[in-house]
């Protein structure tokens, strides 16, 4: 059978509710969709689109309504994307789904309407209690961020022993990988400690967690400038980058379009799309949907790992 | 007529040498290269790699003899390839040529020579006493590094006001260009302050540079992790990028094999192969030519320029 995915609509005076009408049929050939949004907002959303509502477009109520404002950032926006967020995690939690695939919200809205979260992660992280891994990519290439947004004066001092060889373990159980590389911190990883000496650091986790695996999972520190060039996407699938930019500034040059985000070490499944509200577009444009089809997708293949 | 280049043929017991030879044909369409190295090394090393040298190859003595030793990191090596380095700086000092192009040294064999540099730049920096632009990348995507060879712990503190200010101004003026991306330093160029501070300092930078220049040439604080993508690789041929994984890591990620180094604000042009002596494969595999070729054409178009 196929899985069941909780789909949460995002701001939706953005450009997740069109993606999600419009791929509806693509996406029901890999699971069934559950839309997480009321049938009042949907048909409202779905007239300014001038769009049909599929006959199997199968919803799980959010509360509260509100005229949709195409491109503006909204307190009421703000709150049902909120809404429609947690709608998604109950679901899950409650395993009455396999997974959730989120689309984008606007942080900005969330702030008018008291929400203090920095992103959909933040709050998991939170609402679990659990430290969730980021990784962004898509299947030639992913990334997962050791830190992430912080800033980058904080994150040598973040590179610490303990932390990142129980990163390095919890990613390679969730992901199942057979090879990681794991990136230096410093131009060259330090050039043998001339340019900076994290490394020494990075080696011992590396060791560490081969050691608690018995296995030669982990590769590194490999010298970042070099870890996303042809030879190296060749042998590596997964790749642990030490701060936010040395991550995703290769990624998304390589692979913007397709990349999508993964909540991992969480009790339940979640994937997103890797862009934003798209405001500029919302209800004018026909909004690129190769992200959601790859969150999607991604999403079954992680509810299929875990099994 | 064309511009004279002098070629530096980098560590004799690498692939430099090969390269030189090979390509000698399709260079000398853009311009009248000069080989720095003697008559009896040259042969030497044309007879180990089973290559004709061409009847028009024009050298430049460079003291010194010692039997090639394939792949292998020696003092005598590492000497050689600092003379024929000298070599190619004295002759453009001295206007007998247009501009210098460098086949790549090795740095333990300069530091088995007792030669105290990082590396050419270096070098360069200290003969002429002038803070050297490092510039990598080809035609469609040159970036400069602001910071390089330090460790990312002292970034940050790097971020100084007139310094970034002159910095860009040296750049723009040198390589004529007229729109310039200038990258933040933090995820999410700091996101307002939220993820760092150091934008302040950038956009106060670029504020003076466009306002020292009274044109909008600067652009940014650009966000690190998309600056790399599509449209801005659309809108931007030059970037400035605050640290050397930075901008060199989605560089490598996309252009690794034509990307060339470019020595900015110097009094002679300096290109350079962006690739490393390659021992395993020196004297045993064909190398690859594109880097060098595009250092070539480099040379010869911001010989061009500076006149």
């Amino acid at each position: 059978m196929k899985p069941k995915i909780a789909i949460s609509i995002g701001d939706i005076n953005g450009i997740g509710i069109a993606i999600a009408l419009e791929a509806h049929l693509s996406i029901s050939e890999y699971c069934q969709p559950i839309y997480c949004i009321s049938d009042t907002m949907l048909h409202q959303a779905a007239t300014l689109l001038r769009l049909a509502i599929p006959d199997d477009f199968v919803t799980a109520d959010v509360k509260g309504y509100f005229d949709i404002e195409p491109g503006v950032v909204s307190r009421a926006s703000g709150q049902y994307s909120y809404g429609s967020f947690m709608k998604a995690i109950t679901l899950a939690h409650d395993r009455e789904v396999d997974a959730i695939t989120t689309m984008p919200i606007h942080k900005e809205a969330w702030s008018m309407a008291g929400l203090d979260y920095v992103g959909h992660t933040d709050l998991l992280r939170k609402y679990f209690k659990k430290e969730a891994i980021m990784m962004l990519g898509c299947e030639k290439l992913y990334v997962a961020l050791f830190t992430e947004h912080i800033p980058l004066a904080k994150v040598p001092q973040s590179i610490e022993e303990t932390t990142l060889t129980r990163f390095l373990l919890d990613f390679q159980r969730e992901t199942g990988a057979k090879k990681i590389a794991v990136l230096g911190l410093n131009p060259h990883a330090g050039d043998n400690g001339v340019l900076g000496d994290e490394e020494k650091i990075i080696t011992k986790a590396i060791e560490n967690a081969n050691a608690s695996l018995s296995l030669s999972i982990f590769n590194g520190p490999i010298v970042p400038d070099i870890a996303f060039t042809p030879a190296f996407r060749d042998k590596y699938t997964y790749m642990v980058a030490m701060y936010h930019d040395q991550g995703l500034a290769p990624l998304k040059a390589l692979y913007f379009d397709e990349s999508i985000n993964v909540s991992l070490n969480l009790p339940i499944i979640r994937t997103s799309v890797d862009h934003g509200t798209a405001f500029d577009i919302a209800y004018k444009e026909k909004p690129k949907q190769l992200s959601y089809l790859n969150a999607i997708k991604a999403a079954v293949t992680f509810t299929t790992l875990s099994v």
